[in-house]
């Protein structure tokens, strides 16, 4: 008998292309900026949420997706600083795809929104692997990880095109070279912006806020 | 047209059960002891084995199974420590399942070992979920990381039987509470036994090589 062979997770990637593509031109019409911001756990994904919506807040219209396995600890936080915020649950699922951001996006209104971030699943695999239909690809590599992640997690630092190193005030305590973590990124991808941060102390923040001002300007030209 | 209904989730982690049974029978025959080490990118699993290692090696037999999406440095450190070592790649898959381990068990040759050792892919999420047959889930949180990942990651630290506080020495530095966080843990898994300790000063390691030794004078004794 004959029979047809199917590559699942061809499909489910090209299915999921086809949906962050819907999401990228929705973000275009809108004059919306999107942001994936991505990262292991406990890199301070959300510190430096606060931190950006701190310095931006006052001038722009953001918006935050905050996806978690369980609980809605980081959507509280969030929503204290004052912005739009809803809370995504993937029920076990290691990284949002194109369609759950499509939903999110749905149910938060971002209608007027200049700025909005998905806080994906703290994890340097998966997230890597599933296009959500983002203009910025924000990646934190936190300095008590260490300079050999871009070694092990290559498709991480190969997507990404904005990363960050953030707690950098704690570098002299750990291994980590800056210089080196940028050598290996940029082995893997020549146009990755390299950034080093402290989310705790704000060193380095304004730097990544007028970052994304240029990138939001942008769109707003393009709108 | 009647037609059938695949739970295709179900179904593998059913396969994946069955394949974990057989390695756990197998290690049970062998009177080797499995360890299936867990934790985020960073969290310092390699630096944990090196410590054991060095801890036990001159009195026990010790193999290392080291899985990575890609890269072998975790691979060639183990080795210069003087053990029997295997690099497993997972080709982007985000964790190990119990197919790959039995296939990472038949090409290091087990016989004679004590104690295996699979260091899991970085990943608070997917390990948790996929049973690879170990006698003990060992799982590293490291304080950087912050002592709410328990409520963020609950399947984890659901699962895990010990559970280190690595990089204790760095407590002062940031928000991490020990106490907190063993707290957290209990209200999921009362049975996990928390200890902190310190990859890089060696601070608790003699404990945990302690709770080893037991374990392998249980499973000798089975044997």
């Amino acid at each position: 008998m004959d029979y047809k062979i199917i590559e699942t997770k061809e499909r489910v990637l090209a299915d999921n292309d086809a949906a962050a593509e819907a999401t990228r031109a929705l973000m275009r019409k809108n004059g919306t900026l999107l942001v994936n911001l991505m990262g292991s756990p406990g890199a301070g994904k959300t510190s430096v949420l606060l931190r950006l919506i701190a310095l931006l807040g006052d001038r722009y219209r953001i918006g935050v997706m905050e996806a978690d396995v369980d609980s809605d600890v980081d959507a509280k936080t969030v929503a204290a600083a004052g912005v739009r915020v809803i809370q995504l649950h993937t029920a076990g699922l290691c990284h949002m795809d194109a369609d759950m951001t499509a939903r999110g996006i749905a149910e938060l209104d971002v209608g007027g929104l200049d700025l909005l971030f998905l806080e994906n699943i703290g994890n340097l695999v998966c997230p890597a692997e599933f296009e959500i239909g983002a203009d910025l690809r924000m990646m934190l590599l936190s300095v008590p990880e260490g300079d050999d992640k871009p070694l092990k997690y290559p498709l991480m630092f190969t997507v990404s095109d904005l990363i960050l190193f953030n707690k950098i005030d704690t570098a002299p305590i750990f291994d980590f070279d800056a210089d080196t973590a940028a050598a290996r990124i940029r082995a893997l991808n020549a146009d990755a912006v390299c950034m080093p941060v402290s989310a705790k102390t704000g060193e380095g923040m304004e730097a990544v806020a007028a970052f994304l001002e240029a990138r939001i300007a942008e769109r707003r030209a393009e709108a």
